[in-house]
């Protein structure tokens, strides 16, 4: 069970949806144009899986046209840090990995 | 870039590989078996990307037949902190999701 956890969280695409949340509700438009290369199919699985897994909470508006807002449950705030710790990770080591691919292709 | 690192890390099997070094230089076929679910190709692919990435060092042992260890380099070693966070917190949620996926397949 907890390899079939990993196997979720360990999907860049949640990552980028639990990253696009860190800041509150996000209609969903809004989260395709904030994850660069997401298809709406793609990004429609994914939220509807996170949201049965109690990470993402929906919230339909009876507008019209209705309007759809993603936000973290409780429970997908406790994620936000360990994904955090990997954006930021990426971030300060991003020169580095590009210095050893420049190494590594020239050897 | 920074992109293009988070969809490295973000991929599951990096996860496993790096987690699975934490303790120090494993053989190739260990690392196979303590990766459920990795082929030898997806393996050999991944764990040459992250020796590209600067992430992993591979040594190459004169024994007959020749022996092929795998550790962290320094770099390397940095990303275990997020990973082994992620790790915990799949550890720490299972129950949660799985009661989740309960409720909403009951819904």
């Amino acid at each position: 069970m907890v390899r079939e956890i990993l196997d979720l969280v360990g999907d860049k695409w949640t990552l980028y949806i639990i990253a696009a949340l860190k800041e509150g509700p996000v209609r969903f438009n809004e989260m395709r144009r904030r994850i660069d290369g997401i298809s709406q199919r793609m990004l429609t699985i994914n939220l509807r899986g996170l949201e049965r897994d109690g990470l993402v909470k929906r919230t339909l508006f009876p507008t019209i046209p209705p309007r759809v807002d993603y936000e973290l449950t409780e429970m997908g705030g406790t994620l936000l840090a360990p994904v955090m710790a990997l954006v930021t990770w990426a971030n300060s080591n991003q020169e580095n990995i590009r210095g050893a691919r420049v190494r590594y292709d020239a050897s």
